[in-house]
């Protein structure tokens, strides 16, 4: 099992993004695609050394609604016989570390939802069930927030895309795990520090392949896409300045904090990059 | 005015991609960034030379709900307060002359919606109404598909990114025309030579720059991103086979069949672009 991470390098006042491997004391560095045969590069670079960014940069995620028995069973909603989506636009993107931006325009409750996310590595369209594996690069850990108030303010159409699709609601990271288990595993998350969920990843009612294969059907996905799997029990809000950490053992701890004031200068690490394409380290060459 | 368009040449069964500006009698051919100081090469083409593409690559198609006074009454729905959308995947193109494909999962009814599609030029956030006339490049004319079935299949969840969201769904084109004055003109939207949709454009609710800067205080909208307007009466299913256009004067018109069969070889000349990029006369050199 591989955990893959991205990175900024300062030197100079230049910043250079790279990718790599997590290694005892680093990160091992690797170049081109980290979905298409990446090169290692052989230099190993000290994790004290680089700032974070989100592990991939995904044209699109795809985000499940209504995807545990556990969750479905307190909100008294039958599961879906199909995953139910929205999709959160590449600009949702932030990584582990980045402040989660208080919408300008927008005053309510802001809800966290921790998450396991899939990372595509190659693009998909009609895959099987049994086809799927091949298709999936890794896991990732994903907080997918959402401005609760604009859910429902409309009462003919509910607005998924636009609740959960303003800059910086998608935190993606801290890595991508390879061969991971979701089926012995806990998603955790804590908000300043204290255990709000702590539930089963076996509880899916769509497991991670069977949503790939599913979701295939629906759309072409890329390769950098993510799937948020849907969260269960212990959704809440999150006060501004509050910081959550969504943890999965394999996986790694995704921390993101909710800006404490309007006027906070903005801290995006990613939203910058253009969308679908993967800073690598041959970049800034 | 001008009229962007993008197109393939083909030579020596090598096919290359770019883009210019319709003249009479040809397209005087641009290199560069269409958003940011394309450059002309002099080169004049001859239009029956080139296949035409989509006029962008949106990296999403932000597409909006009930927008219009005249459907929203027949729909009994009261006009919403804020632009409600959705968002149709950058993997969702397809242009002029494309065949929407019935998805390989779906037999139910699929419907064709006439609308204008307002083309995105700059990066823009929480831009004002005033000032988002800077941030639009153009107007282009959309048919948003929908897989009518899948909407409200599941009651507790409306599906508007399932069924909007398919390959081939998102058709645009068959240029974008630059200063474009939406208050006098109709939508115009025939299935297979018939009549079917003549509304005007001056009964959208939120109009296009009220859109814009709506939008842009809930995403960060980038170059190319398109947001359809919304549809009027009209409204109806494509058999099989059947050939949707949409007019509007002073943009072109928008041709799309839905394939005939499930067989039918896939012809997609766009959705293999990576999202969020331009091809243009440089990619092939």
């Amino acid at each position: 099992m591989s955990l893959w991470i991205r990175y900024t390098t300062g030197r100079d006042g230049q910043y250079r993004a790279g990718f790599g491997v997590l290694e005892n004391g680093g990160i091992a560095e690797y170049e081109g695609d980290m979905f298409d045969a990446p090169r290692a590069t052989g230099r190993v670079i000290a994790f004290d050394d680089v700032t974070p960014l989100s592990p991939c940069v995904p044209s699109r995620i795809v985000a499940l609604w209504n995807n545990f028995h556990a969750l479905s069973a307190k909100l008294g909603k039958a599961l879906p016989k199909h995953p139910l989506f929205l999709i959160k636009p590449s600009t949702s993107l932030a990584g582990p570390g980045d402040i989660v931006q208080r919408p300008a325009s927008y005053e309510g409750k802001i809800v966290y939802e921790g998450e396991l996310g899939i990372v595509i590595g190659k693009r998909c369209s009609n895959v099987s069930v049994e086809d799927a594996a091949n298709y999936v690069f890794g896991y990732t850990c994903v907080n997918d927030v959402t401005a609760a108030d604009l859910l429902f303010e409309d009462a003919n159409f509910a607005q998924w895309c636009r609740a959960k699709g303003y800059d910086t609601f998608g935190c993606i990271g801290p890595a991508i795990a390879t061969e991971f288990d979701w089926r012995n595993t806990h998603v955790v998350t804590t908000l300043d520090g204290v255990e709000r969920q702590n539930y089963p990843l076996a509880d899916m009612a769509f497991p991670p392949l069977e949503q790939v294969s599913r979701i295939s059907r629906d759309m072409t996905l890329l390769p950098g896409d993510v799937i948020a799997c849907g969260t269960s029990l212990g959704v809440g809000s999150m006060r501004d300045g509050a910081t959550v950490a969504v943890s999965i053992e394999g996986i790694g701890t995704l921390t993101n904090r909710l800006s404490d004031a309007k006027a906070e200068p903005r801290v995006q690490s990613l939203v910058n990059t253009p969308a679908g394409s993967l800073a690598t380290a041959d970049d800034a060459r």
